[in-house]
């Protein structure tokens, strides 16, 4: 198993077409922009090799009998299931952020299962293939990035009726010896400094949309696959010198995405794990995204952690932490988070195995847990945002503080109560801004599908028949 | 263990001062206001014969090592806390209101710990005592009251202070072979109908409160327990011939709750668990109400899975169901009814081995699920109501439905869809009535404590410091 | 004007036939199940006698001159419409609950501009006729029932597609002198205390529906009309001795509504303002629903500063009212309620006068009222519920309290604070009861049309095209 | 009156001391980070040009009878505080967001009252002074920076009892021709863009605290005056070439923050309005923050207009606009925005005249509007990120976009329907991310004062014992 550092050093070995801001960018690891987010997964290899940690950041594999990092994993046991929460949680707690690595994890939990059952019908032999990529994988300790949502261009219009046919990702050469595929993945998390690519289809498929049902890994580095890194809230600030207006200069906001581009990109056959079966891309849909729906009562507790201790900070800087109301709104706070927690414990405890043997989170439960982190997460944000005050919004920069004329004048003002620097005050106030910005919340919304996704999920695992047959007999209702 | 009808049979031996409506209760079993109640009680001793549903009903007794009534079981694992919930949501959904019985339950799972800890550190013998009397539970499957919220008086005064003494239920003679009381506990949840009741004291308690911080068990036809039952919504309407307006009629509305009032009531030594530690009455209180605030996410979900039921039988009856909205509401009310759930869950999953042996839920868990309670099914109902429409506060009685002159005209004008009777629509609609009125809703805000107890307890269990730590870190604050 | 005393004088001159529990009625002044209601409405005629409301409940008729009982007025300014709301509010606060007499004087509104337009576009007489029949309203200060809501069966069907036609109120014959019309209206508030009944239709219709775009006004105890009054939370209290139980014991709770069956009824051509003018039938609703909406801000306002009061005394009977939580709670209340009546202000500020010279409320203003009301009349229950405690679910009766045993014992359970008696925190415990109960909350969501008829009009007044532009202007999209 | 141009020519004439990012500016006209403030602030200018909006943007002097901006105007109407808030609106809907004029414009509205208070009940020439400089202001059409919010410490603590005594702003020499002061203001918005700087105390303060009882108007470029602008979200964005990724170019984002240090500034006599008379200042706080709470219903709804369509835009260009989800969200955006627009109408029509002849907003319904304003904005923001997806934080950068080699690649996958341009959907994303983003959203929570402010304001003037009263007497409770 990498450490932080061995995995940074992975990276720089990596040859990535990246681009930022409109230039190619040398090194993921060294670019200011992008080093944060590096940090923040490399969050993921250090927590295995903690002792207070590693019985949540590595596992036994079922395939070596080794211990390897939890990310790379298949779960076995609900109780498994419940330590990747606790561990995204630690994550979470770590990082105050998005450390990336679960969605290569989750898509290894979903395509074992998947592919198991496509050769269970089919009798293709994918699932023989991915068991070598995942000892690859695990002997290795890489990050995957698993790459599912599609540009999807006109969304009121199939993969197939779209004016242009690379919105969604598919294959456009058929080869002995493997398939060419070309479109795009849009908003990748991690994908940058991820070692491997693995693409999924994005929603359930019919017939006529077989090209699109593809499903493969890939070293991040082939020829071919093009990354343009997206911007996020305040991204430019990590050009300045200083770290203070970066809130959370050590690990950034969110996950870092980038667009991936494919290329006409060529698959070898031994990395496809679905290649047209159409029928089974809704299964690896709904699979993936409850696994990766489940994380978020974890990660974004976590990160909630980080947050309520933030305005417990900044109502101890100020003077305010004993004003009933805001001991209400902290509580609220908590109360939420350990809300979004809970769901995340219990779709995991409520899992069940599958044919392949690997356990299954429950989908109305996990759909549930993501649905509200839609909510509080931003519920969360508004009350951190109201304890802390209006100053999150108007703070000078550092280069302010530390300006030979204003910067006394300026620490002098946004002095809180005596003893505490001001510039702790202001740290405090940049980091409540960074966890609470636009990008932070719309990750919250957007990752792991967007609500209405989580709410059609919900209301198909949600067996009213059998709810309506309970009231119907309490009612008195005879003949039903 | 007794079957339902023998509970029955077994209250109808028992010889209760009940009073209800200014007149002294004959039989609560054959009362026509208090018959729902008892036969909700009574589905928690057929569940545990009902072969579908024996492994949530019964547990093996860490006594005894027999089958015992799960109500009467002490939880020793992770795993039989979760099957108490899971129990209790199967009884939800089959009575659709509350069933009483897990008040006394979570009395002797309280008890049970506290006994042990003052012995451990007082050397006294509750503990020896204790066991005897659950063994006692056990062998006999008696129904507990757990009784515990006092009248309190003016909220502002602690106990002592009152201008009535007997406002908190305290001891008022000590004698060699036991103790008298007085006082009343409120709001006492299946009393009426209840083999034994269980007091404890309400709130942490100091030196000056040591008469009051008292804890015993006396069968429910003691001398001197007096019972008067309290006023639901819709009560009368059981006074009346048919069933149809009661929503219900079988299992009623919410639990049937009394005052009851020890009128110096002698207890025997042998049945006291607590005689004046006044130091120990919180850690009492705080068990009590983390056991039982563990429940509501989990007969509160079998209850709401009725009413999501009833929602889409009055949505098929009405041509509604196929409405986006509506659609979207039941959408809304399972989300919110699972959120519940995973509270339940987690809380027990995450619960941990007390010194006396036994499992205790997360009390921040606990906690947490119960607020959402109190929001959430008043969001419920409202949504119910919604969907439903006007009906359900207007509809004509049953009596003019069977009108010889109008009957028919109700009918024809309350027919929603062809083919299904006025009759059935008019059921469910009175369901919902049932399900969402006040007392329903008011149970939820206030069985098991009132929301601010919870969030009491969610802000002294948040462990702040360590969130503190945690943000001070990532903002870069050197010296934390 | 007649005052209250008169109105009921009046009432009992009538002959209607009124069904409630199975039985006719033989006077809705003096059945104490109607009563109540009955009180309410009568407030409305004695308000314009008061001297420090008669501003408010008079105004100076547009035909006549004299000064008439508002709710017979047309509103000819913004500021009629705002002395409206104003004395809508003080209703609420004098009753506590609906007082029912808005309907019809929104239907003499909405009819008062309708005929007009009707008769601009066909050549039709409605207009005067409506005149006539309004300056006898005016002159003998008569209340009307404004009845729209029809039973509509299946609602997935238009009302001629129905299985039995008469679930939408319809023409069955054309005569010379009038028309026959059968069908009912349902949930009519007011209807059994009101002296003239006005129909509307119930949505907007096409060219099959021409037989259901019918309106008219009938006397009450027109032959053939039929009532049949409907269950409310707890209606049968009403039946007991004693008044401490209901709570509001003079006023009742909401509206009584009726379902008013029209069996095969005679209409003469005097009194019919719309006939088969199906294009106009939208127009009609809107109009209605808008002016209807307008009031929910008034009346509940007032209604919610009683509810806020009653929480104020018990919080004050209990010793809680110091409690920072109690104290916000309240404050949210307030809150809550002044944003209810905000809307209702803003629409009527924002009217606008419509051909016939009457105003018109701001139709996406007013369903963003009544829109808020579905929601916050909820809330403000649930906060009263909260404050109050568990005691309004399970207090004993009245009877109890007044029993020679255990009266005694009673009263010194529930005594609050020393010094106030234990009765007083019953009543208002009772009135607490009665008003978050589930008839009183059922009506804020379906009274003057569910929420989903709300969100359509808010959809469709929001002028979407515009609020489009203002964007592509901003974001620097050339060519839009 | 001043045109917009005519308004930036004025600014360049000012030598303000103005530093941002470390550095001294040369113009705030001109400086690419300060520039769309100063264009939202001359849209003020511009509308009171503009024929379609000039009896919004002007109104007739009280004391000169000429037209002036109204926002140099002292409000004698009801209807005269209806138009601010609708030329508010019409503001907000041109620039899309804060254009920070009203807070100069509320100070001169509150000090004509309070200063007529003073001289009334002092004998102090206050109110002479006052309208002196108002002639001036008017005749100037000067934009003023109404400067409240002391920098404030410990906010355990009052303005006398700090630490460092300047955390307030103060008198620290009184000389016969004037004062000298020092202290700073925080959060001033549109200060290094306005001519005039008017300073007011900003709380209730005691007989310690009178020289902090402190009121005065300077010229913003009086020596001893510096401001440090404060950084916005995304701020440096504007120091790059290109105009997409700022979403709304022009106008920028909320009202661009400085924090205006008085370094031992001398105000002379002649415009001081307040000197020491401490029980005053409670008054002048509650009078400013009232009306400039009053505002939020008028300029954010505005704004939220903007939002919505650029929402509605949003879902054209993805093809989702159909989905009734989409819809629905779409219209509970309106229902909010209009719910808050409700608000500032309602507190304006019930306003009251003083008795200094100017008109006075209804404080609490003022105060309920804001409040909400604290908690709609936020949904609003929520649902306009969910509408939008995730693109508005994933998207790359306009560089990427005009990239020779993967600019076709980002345009061809960031496309949406068919037919536009790639470039309008990221245009319009853009202006949603700008909208919803982290200071965007701080402005709505603690512009015009935090949440707690708004709630203290309400439950004072809740009038709860008049409420408590309402409820007795209905209860029955005789003797109250």
């Amino acid at each position: 198993m990498m450490t932080g550092e061995q995995y940074r050093d992975s990276l720089r070995r990596l040859k990535l077409e990246v681009y930022y801001l409109g230039e190619r960018v040398d090194s993921v690891v060294d670019h200011p922009a992008l080093r944060p987010h590096v940090n923040s997964a490399a969050a993921t290899y250090d927590l295995a090799h903690d002792p207070e940690t590693e019985d949540l950041g590595t596992a036994k594999s079922h395939l070596s009998g080794e211990r390897v990092n939890r990310f790379t994993h298949i779960h076995h046991s609900p109780d498994e299931l419940v330590k990747k929460v606790k561990m995204l949680r630690a994550l979470g707690q770590r990082t105050g952020t998005c450390f990336q690595r679960c969605v290569g994890h989750d898509a290894l939990n979903a395509l074992f299962s998947v592919t198991y059952d496509v050769d269970a019908q089919r009798g293709t032999g994918y699932h023989a293939r991915f068991l070598e990529y995942l000892k690859y994988i695990q002997q290795n300790d890489l990050m995957i990035d698993g790459a599912m949502t599609d540009p999807k261009g006109d969304r009121s219009l199939s993969p197939g009726k779209q004016a242009d046919p690379d919105l969604y990702l598919h294959i456009v050469e058929r080869r002995p010896d493997g398939i060419v595929v070309r479109g795009a993945k849009a908003h990748q998390t991690g994908a940058v400094n991820s070692h491997e690519i693995i693409a999924m289809p994005t929603a359930a498929m019919g017939p006529d949309d077989a090209d699109y049902a593809v499903s493969f890994a890939l070293p991040s580095d082939t020829p071919g696959l093009i990354y343009v890194f997206g911007r996020q809230s305040n991204d430019v600030r990590r050009l300045e010198e200083g770290d203070v207006d970066l809130g959370n200069a050590r690990f950034g906001i969110v996950g870092g995405e980038a667009l991936v581009i494919f290329d006409d990109v060529f698959v070898p056959a031994a990395r496809i794990f679905m290649c047209g079966e159409y029928d089974f891309a809704g299964s690896l849909v709904e699979r993936f995204a409850s696994y990766h729906r489940q994380n978020y009562g974890g990660c974004k507790t976590g990160v909630a952690d980080v947050l309520v201790g933030a305005c417990v900070a900044a109502a101890d800087f100020q003077g305010t932490a004993k004003a009933s109301h805001v001991r209400d709104k902290i509580t609220e706070m908590v109360h939420l988070a350990e809300t979004l927690y809970c769901g995340s414990i219990a779709c995991s405890l409520e899992s069940r195995r599958l044919a392949a043997g690997n356990y299954f989170v429950d989908p109305l439960l996990a759909n549930t847990t993501k649905l509200n982190v839609t909510r509080f997460i931003y519920e969360i944000g508004r009350l951190a945002q109201d304890i802390a005050g209006g100053y999150i919004a108007t703070t000078p920069s550092e280069r302010d503080l530390r300006h030979p004329k204003i910067g006394p004048l300026v620490a002098k003002y946004m002095q809180g109560v005596a003893g505490v620097p001001a510039e702790h005050r202001i740290r405090i106030g940049r980091l409540i801004e960074n966890m609470t910005g636009g990008t932070a919340l719309a990750e919250a919304m957007h990752g792991a599908g967007s609500p209405q996704a989580q709410r059609v999920m919900i209301l198909r695992q949600a067996n009213l028949e059998h709810k309506r047959r309970l009231a119907l007999r309490l009612a008195g209702i005879a003949d039903q």
